[in-house]
């Protein structure tokens, strides 16, 4: 038993699990902890595709590269299953963010309720503008973006968001990346340039809407 | 020449290009807008794919579904390119946008400045709550949500932006479903439930964070 426990661990361990099944954990786990708000205690990989989109077989095709979560026939033990896919995309700790612009976009941000659920909290705002520095958002002090290299790396803080402008925000992901940061949200509607190692997500609205423009008349 | 180029055309029209496809043509647009930007006439499948973080083979293979671009040597010329991705995404004319939730984020979303340019602008700004209803924002005039429908349907509308809480975000989407809306942007955090034919896309910056911590130590 213990033998084929490991074996199996190494296995998973050996592993590169392709990032667009990683992309989908976020995904499943969000669902799952609506589940659990909702007080549903087991569910299956049918429900979770239904509410999701997704086809069950994918769903477990997907989890199964990740061990064995379920036995064919009872389903899905929901808070076991949050549990788990908590580790292993390392949220079942808190992460500090810096957000950098503290405009329109940033405001919001600093002020959104979702994070810390999520095993996110932001520690640090910084923005260029003088007008804005030493403003109090969202129970933070906006900083100057001059001194962000030393502050992000004196608290070794790993997850950024970009919300300046487009053409700000290159200079910006390259003090993140010097400060140690290593990944990066960016809201700037531009790609950013980073050396390989550093993650880059983008969001932007434009993106999304004109991928649904293509179907309509 | 003729039956050829038609021929081809019917080729194109018979075949249903796959979703993951159609979704990175918004990628291609906005770089090769970017480019166009900088005065950048001619590019190439590995320029694109460099600034993009895609292989230039997906690039090509992706291009060549919608048909001939580029000659093999010679390389894409940027403003055609970019002429027929804004018309096979349709963006090649404005689209009316419904704004739901006038919060924070609702309030960022409505003073940004780059939809227009992008094939968007938006028209109208709902909210149910009584504080809201009656405010400017971004030059417009918060409407009460109770409208919704009646108001959406008279400018027939097609696509609209939710940026209200969780739990409200579900009967949002069935009024703006009811009102004729076909596509959606959710940035609440919350699957919706939508009859077959209606696009639904979901900005959440917990996915997009939970998708990188997968990878930090």
């Amino acid at each position: 038993m213990y033998q084929s426990t490991l074996n199996w661990s190494l296995a998973i361990l050996d592993k590169t699990i392709p990032d667009v099944i990683v992309g989908r954990l976020p995904r499943y786990l969000g669902t799952l902890e609506q589940m659990e708000r909702e007080g549903i205690n087991k569910t299956s990989s049918q429900e979770l595709g239904e509410r999701l989109n997704i086809s069950a077989a994918q769903i477990r095709k997907d989890l199964s590269q990740f061990g064995e979560f379920g036995k064919q026939g009872t389903g899905y033990s929901v808070p076991f299953l949050v549990e788990r896919l908590r580790s292993i995309l390392k949220v079942d700790r808190m992460w500090e963010m810096v957000l950098v612009g503290a405009g329109d976009l940033g405001h919001a941000i600093a002020r959104y309720q979702g994070f810390t659920d999520c095993g996110f909290t932001i520690a640090m705002i910084f923005d260029n503008d003088p007008a804005k520095v030493g403003v109090n958002i969202g129970g933070f002090r906006v900083e100057d973006v001059a001194n962000l290299v030393s502050k992000v790396k004196s608290r070794t803080i790993q997850v950024a968001m970009i919300t300046v402008p487009a053409s700000s925000a290159q200079a910006v992901a390259d003090c993140l990346v010097q400060a140690g940061v290593r990944a990066i949200l960016n809201y700037a509607p531009t790609v950013l340039n980073v050396p390989s190692g550093i993650r880059v997500q983008y969001i932007d609205p434009v993106i999304h809407l004109q991928r649904m423009t293509y179907y309509l008349d």
